[in-house]
């Protein structure tokens, strides 16, 4: 068994203050944890085990008129490491349980609709987690550093997406929203990698550093997104993620501990158990 | 290193011939493999990173233009061990690049449509491994054993289906067919397991059993199955399942090969690789 290294629940321990601010965090930073990261993969494997038998238990229930389901939205700069998250966290459930949609640039089609109209269509159905790799936050990110609408447009979003959140949670959907956060230094070491590695550099494309100079806009960006959406129905964890183990840890325990929160139940029995027994003895093929 | 205990390829042990007749089929079987069930845990742990990779480099290549995919259709009695191949083979590939979908009766939308209509829905995507547990082939199984439509009707389909798979298969998504095959004393066993197990019991309903005397109808309509629609093109593989390390290594390998046909590569690089380590290492943030 690991040795469980939190010192504060994790979704203490990462959630924004009033006062935070971004720019202060130490991206190396573990908070709440004071394992290393051999500590830290124990504890994944056993927490890993944990939500996949809760989110089985979610789905047990869905099938019996359950609604309810878990939405773990993934923002973070490129590198950060959401897709590590999607295959080291979200691989312990099983593929049926999930639900993973990745946003780009938007469609043709995708543009002829309001900006939360790819969004409402990719919610999670009942029992299952659905993941977002990027979500509507792109929309007072690269959209506000990029002065993609004028910011009047963006300006209105906050409140715009808050309402929605609401919407969403009302339905019966637990949103956990992430963002990962990486220092430029680490992120330039992830990019030289992608640059060096056959198997990587596909994930690469020049305009990846036209970005990363645009890095001080997005810490301004990310600041008023948990400055104006990080709501108590729909909460901001930020997560220093230069440490790949801590910030997989962090989300497995984050996500996990939603589903607790849940507490789903296999569902009553509607049948009557020994009497099925016998039929089924007496059946004869 | 796992010794690879395959005798005969498994899409040759495995894919029915003219003259193949259900009936004979021994489920407890394990055609073309020579060894026991720890030799084929081993080889299944090997197989499953290969797969992993091979799908990690179609994704990339759907990235930059590529159009394949793959579609595994897994068919089968209750208990047979769908949901075993998804959890234990599947589990293997990034959930990022796998599209899951179960088919049951269908919602009062998929009936409004024609029974092809929410599988060409569910398609998957460039890159990605689609699953589809039950199928279109529902519709000449349940519907041919419980006369939902007329003889006529249901005749019909196979054609249909054998022209639709074309379409599918034309349009870049390779098709790997997979019928499970169990014993009925297997399945005894297996709905004793549901009944006996409080985290199973919630899969089992009263009806499985009603189900389940009509075996030899069920016999006869799989076996139309592969009398008709076991193209060169779509092939059916029939898997005894009695085993399940067996069923599960046997699809690993099916669709490993399948995706080994595609011979996916890493895409081209389209930049300078030298130049872009030299603009980020100059990049001051």
């Amino acid at each position: 068994m690991a040795k469980d290294g939190w010192t504060r629940p994790a979704r203490e321990a990462l959630r924004p203050d009033r006062g935070f601010r971004l720019a202060d965090l130490d991206p190396s930073s573990t908070p709440g944890w004071k394992g290393d990261s051999e500590d830290a993969e124990a504890r994944l494997a056993e927490v890993g085990l944990e939500l996949a038998e809760l989110q089985e238990r979610l789905f047990a229930q869905s099938r019996t008129g359950g609604s309810r389901s878990v939405l773990l939205v993934l923002q973070g700069m490129d590198t950060s490491g959401k897709g590590g998250i999607v295959r080291h966290v979200i691989g312990y459930v099983e593929p049926q349980g999930v639900t993973h949609r990745a946003f780009g640039v938007p469609t043709e089609q995708e543009r002829a609709h309001h900006y939360l109209w790819r969004i409402g269509q990719a919610l999670p159905e009942p029992g299952r987690i659905g993941v977002f790799d990027r979500s509507h936050y792109e929309d007072v990110l690269v959209v506000r550093v990029h002065d993609l609408v004028p910011p009047t447009v963006w300006g209105a979003r906050y409140e715009e997406i808050n309402d929605f959140e609401k919407d969403v949670v009302d339905s019966g959907t637990t949103v956990v929203k992430v963002a990962l956060v990486i220092s430029p230094d680490e992120q330039r070491a992830r990019l030289r990698e992608r640059l060096d590695r056959e198997d990587k550099r596909w994930k690469y494309k020049p305009g990846d550093l036209d970005e990363r100079v645009l890095w001080p806009r997005y810490t301004e960006a990310y600041q008023a997104v948990f400055d104006r959406t990080n709501t108590d129905r729909a909460p901001w964890f930020v997560i220093p993620a230069d440490r790949k183990w801590y910030a997989r840890l962090a989300v497995a325990e984050l996500l996990t501990q939603a589903l607790r929160d849940l507490d789903p139940r296999w569902p009553p029995v509607t049948f009557d158990v020994e009497a099925e027994k016998d039929r089924l003895d007496a059946q004869v093929l």
